[in-house]
């Protein structure tokens, strides 16, 4: 009976495994235990046979993060699994993002058997219930333990869980009760391995295909003919929510849609937009604070949540046209303005549907090609200004960076954008230098937490990969370097130091002294990270002259694994620098 | 009404925070972000007039185990405030060791007003949700945001959370919605702080007192006599969970148990019980291992959790007698063998209802009193070979360690040991030389998760401390030394470093290779510890000889500060003396 248990943990486990792989899984991230060790011990044999890639970590809230940049990159399933107890706790602040950003995960949590839960057992805790208020999903296998569970079983839950993606991409908890024993002999384990890999590793399953395509559109024509192709509007863009599969018929869609309305594009820089789109306007955030009275029109088309600009969302508030709202791949209500009529399908089909009901109507008239041009014109008057004052003088700052990183740092090659201040600043100054290639960000819950985890998950995707951050939320997630083979990965961190969080210079200034502004809010901390850098071994470069940014990219680039390149920010320099720029915009 | 929000908001806020000063909280950890903005700045008013001490911490993980060091110590409540969004998730683990170890914390999170909720507003979650399956309570004030209260609103709260604690101590969530301004101009700020001083900050309000004692006994008498004190039978107490104020009057009650009873005691490290106590066994785990026939008797009075050791799980799986388990403040089951009758009450209660029922009974009869010398025997008799085979060369290993630091660490200083290998070691081997001080440990959960910040919180109550950890637990929350004045408090690490999880050689050495036992469960990471710790500025020194380690403790002592004293393990040598040791013991 014992040697039965500990057959049927592993060979349960190698099944299950087996199966993501058969719908799409190619990589699992594996935190350290004891109860998840046939687990462990199924995806080793997996990993030797080049079925599955797993990569350890040994925080699981890093391991959560970096699954998340693995499946926002790759735009595959993920895995992660831990052990019991807090480590599931662990999982949730990457489960919550993954969530509000619908990328799909599934968390692998092992758990104790019934025998042993509400009883003081140790490490046992009621952590079934932990990841609850977050997941689509929360699954389990037999709570005796997997070993009660047969093929059928295991084949549903893997089926649920395809079923689940493609209704709703998101995290999904799988919570495993494992009996002892939990390791296997080594005779045991080749005996199971064999029938394992002659009845089942080849074997073919037939999984739902997705079925986005064929989702009941409620949308009636009428709600399309409040459009009026004979009048202005724009198009907003706001950050991508997409699978990054279906980035290609994404810009095709808003390709054709700009092309039948001929309507000027704002985006956000991690929107997805290909640089090639007809319509875009630089400098979009500029004219919005000096003058919206520019933008004559009454009906704006949006496209995923909203770019955090408060002149944005100032100019939305205060919109009395119609305002559209399309989503891609996420049904909950994205509209924080709540002035749109919201639009569940996607653009492809919000495209095609309006063609359709436009198709026996007039052709748009020409003059509203103009609003287009004289915002194009607008963007490009500040463009002048801006690079004026941005390059009088080579000191680093953050305005300078947003502007000048994405021009220098190799086209195609993607980037990453961390929450708080970086992602604002590119909004703001990038001028969608950003387009030429895929940028990433959290833009779900827009935490600072798991930065590092979740680039070199992208990176370990789409590499080489540049990490905007500020040093808050590098250090946050230094754990991120704890990940197997972190260091050997290409990805190039350019560390704002400002040495707390810069943010809040901005916010609580003008009401607190300088020492309770450090106190409560920026948060300095004393870090040297050169030697902290070599604690972790990854290289580290500083630089403090913008022309020397360009040949710190070349070394990083020939390094070819993960380092640091760290430009100091004076910060009373930086928030007089910008306040002149703002005032030269504003006056111009 | 703009001012009249902001003033509200910190007004709200200051008088919350002043009265939960007035239920016993004298400490809050204060995580970075905006939308706390008016709990940072009232908190910053109480800092300044020292009403209550205030901490930042960058990381909320490592704030809530912070927060938990702090309860556990001190025996008050502390509160942690963090911003919305994941900060909240990054709660959950603290929050799930609070919960198991029975420790107060009230978690205060900020979030946005109900008409920005669901709607795709930035950083906007449910995370009123997130701590819900192991809080105690989970409260909030006014959904469109505290302006909305008025002073009863928030005195009822304080006294709901009074309640709780009294009633079930452990975690408590407070969601707060803030709506906008956040920030608060001076003028009004020292306007309404005029008012809160003059009215607020001195007035007194009635409480809820500690009704502990009063509690409904349920059991009869009957259940006492079940207990026959002419009859031998042992004394086993397990981690201690009791507040640390009612730590007295533990250890008097169990004092007159002994003397009552006569019966051998078996402790666990981090029991709380006095060294002076009668009747204790050294090396009873041990004696467990070698011949637990020596144990002849048929009932055994148990005291809180079990202590992680097989031996004793299995003696007491196999033991035919009564066994009785008393608890302190959990009404949890905790009895995983589930043989026992299980006593809700607390030691004090329970000697007093056996006196009680004793009292008009015949005294206890001699005999019983041989168990008790034929097992403190048996422990000396193992205490020789430790002796011998210990010290016979110099070279550190994890058994040693467990063995010599409880006697050479000063007496009264307390001792810390993290979780998965150190506290097992210290069962095993220290004879009992922790309890001429406090010791603590995570013996709820036993996450490896929040090991440094813990220490750090109990520093600051009870300092000097050492804290005992391997390289994994360490890593896993190196962003404890992120904590405000981290540096400054005085800890000293000892640093076991074995590179990797060690426990996990134990384990699953004999059927995995080496590479696939490093890759799925050692997990050792290139950490070069002395960069690292410059990183953080932490003083750190290296100990490759045992006899070095007093001088070393000396070194760390006159510091005053947080230190870290690393000694490299030789896990070959460990394990190769280990056997060789327990072999000697098994065959004396």
């Amino acid at each position: 009976m014992t040697s039965h248990i500990e057959c049927q943990n592993f060979f349960r486990s190698l099944q299950l495994l087996d199966l993501f792989t058969k719908i799409g899984v190619k990589n699992l991230i594996l935190c350290p235990g004891s109860r998840s060790g046939p687990l462990a011990i199924a995806a080793g044999e997996l990993n030797k046979r080049r079925v599955l890639n797993v990569f350890n970590s040994i925080d699981e809230r890093s391991a959560g993060f970096h699954s998340l940049g693995i499946s926002t990159a790759s735009g595959d399933v993920s895995l992660v699994v831990t052990t019991s107890g807090t480590a599931v706790g662990n999982l949730l602040p990457a489960a919550i993002e993954a969530d509000k950003s619908c990328k799909s995960i599934v968390f692998i949590t092992a758990d104790r058997p019934l025998r042993l839960k509400n009883c003081g057992s140790n490490q046992t805790v009621n952590q079934e219930e932990f990841l609850n208020s977050v997941c689509r999903s929360n699954l389990s296998t037999n709570l005796n333990g997997i070993h009660e569970n047969n093929d059928d079983d295991i084949l549903k839950i893997v089926e649920t869980v395809k079923k689940q993606i493609l209704q709703s991409p998101g995290p999904i908890h799988l919570n495993i009760a494992f009996e002892k024993p939990l390791d296997i002999s080594l005779k045991n384990k080749k005996k199971n391995f064999e029938v394992f890999e002659r009845f089942y590793l080849n074997k073919t399953y037939k999984f739902l295909k997705n079925d986005n395509q064929n989702k009941n559109i409620q949308f009636s024509e009428k709600f399309f003919k409040r459009i009026n192709l004979s009048n202005p509007g724009i198009i907003i863009v706001g950050p991508y929510q997409g699978s990054t599969k279906d980035l290609f018929s994404f810009n095709s869609a808003l390709k054709k849609l700009q092309e039948i309305t001929g309507w000027p594009v704002f985006v956000d820089p991690v929107s997805g937009v290909s640089a090639e789109l007809k319509g875009l306007v630089e400098n979009w955030e500029l004219i919005l604070k000096k003058n919206k009275n520019i933008i004559q029109c009454d009906q704006i088309l949006r496209f995923g949540p909203l770019s955090s600009s408060n002149y944005l969302e100032d100019f939305l508030l205060n919109f009395e046209g119609l305002q559209i709202l399309v989503k891609e791949n996420n049904i909950r209500k994205l509209d924080p303005i709540k002035k749109s009529l919201e639009y569940d399908f996607g653009i492809s089909n919000f495209v095609n549907q309006l063609l359709g009901a436009f198709l026996n109507h007039k052709k748009k008239s020409k003059p509203l090609i103009n609003l287009g041009q004289v915002l194009i014109k607008e963007g490009a008057k500040i463009k002048e200004i801006l690079k004026e004052q941005l390059f009088s003088n080579t000191e680093i700052t953050e305005y300078k960076l947003a502007n000048f990183v994405p021009k220098i740092w190799p086209e195609n090659y993607p980037i990453m954008l961390s929450a708080s201040s970086p992602i604002r600043d590119w909004l703001t100054f990038s001028e969608n230098a950003t387009l030429t290639r895929e940028c990433f960000s959290f833009r779900g819950a827009s935490g600072i937490d798991g930065t590092l985890s979740l680039a070199l998950g992208i990176a370990r995707i789409t590499k080489p990969l540049l990490l905007v951050t500020g040093d808050l939320a590098l250090i946050h997630d230094i754990n991120g370097f704890l990940i197997e083979n972190a260091i050997e990965l290409n990805l190039t961190i350019l560390l704002i130091n400002n040495n707390g969080g810069n943010i809040f210079n901005n916010l609580y200034k003008n009401n607190l002294d300088e020492e309770e502004l450090k106190k409560l809010f920026i948060m300095p901390k004393s870090i040297n990270w050169e030697n902290l850098a070599k604690g972790y071994q990854v290289p580290i470069k500083n630089v403090s002259d913008l022309n020397k940014l360009r040949e710190a990219f070349e070394w990083s680039l020939s390094m070819q694994k993960s380092v640091i390149i760290k430009v100091d920010i004076n910060v009373e320099n930086e928030m007089k620098g910008r306040n002149l720029i703002l005032k030269k915009i504003l006056t111009s």
